[in-house]
């Protein structure tokens, strides 16, 4: 069966987002001062074939762990869904 | 009151993926041969102050719109929470 996995993979909470902080700036620039603080991270979707959701989800999370994210700076959540 | 909208921005359907495209081959190359697909795409986590979740919703919107997605490639979804 196929599902679809999405990694979200974001900035660890510790760590300062310089790219989050430029688009709050960004964001002031326009007028939009009610939002306070941006985090900005990926979101990658996956399609796995995979016999059950708990192995799909085990692919995905060999992937985010190996190749996609950097577990230094960054933290990533799975969600699975089937295709 | 706050809240806490993420906002997924992923590149359209109908066009390629080179990142993505980059991420499968990299991964088959791990011997995650069962991943099919990859689209990478970024996620935006947004601390809002507004009166209700629509409010809120509505003002991610609005910067989704103006700053963080180009309509031509990507598309937007949001999902609000309380923080």
């Amino acid at each position: 069966m196929t599902y679809i996995v999405e990694i979200k993979v974001m900035p660890l909470k510790e760590l300062l987002d310089p790219q989050g902080k430029a688009v709050l700036g960004g964001l002031a620039n326009l007028g939009l001062s009610a939002i306070q603080d941006v985090r900005v991270g990926k979101n990658i979707t996956v399609q796995v074939t995979a016999d059950s959701a708990d192995q799909a989800k085990e692919l995905a999370r060999t992937a985010a762990e190996k190749l996609l994210a950097n577990p230094v700076m960054e933290y990533f959540e799975l969600d699975c869904r089937p295709a």
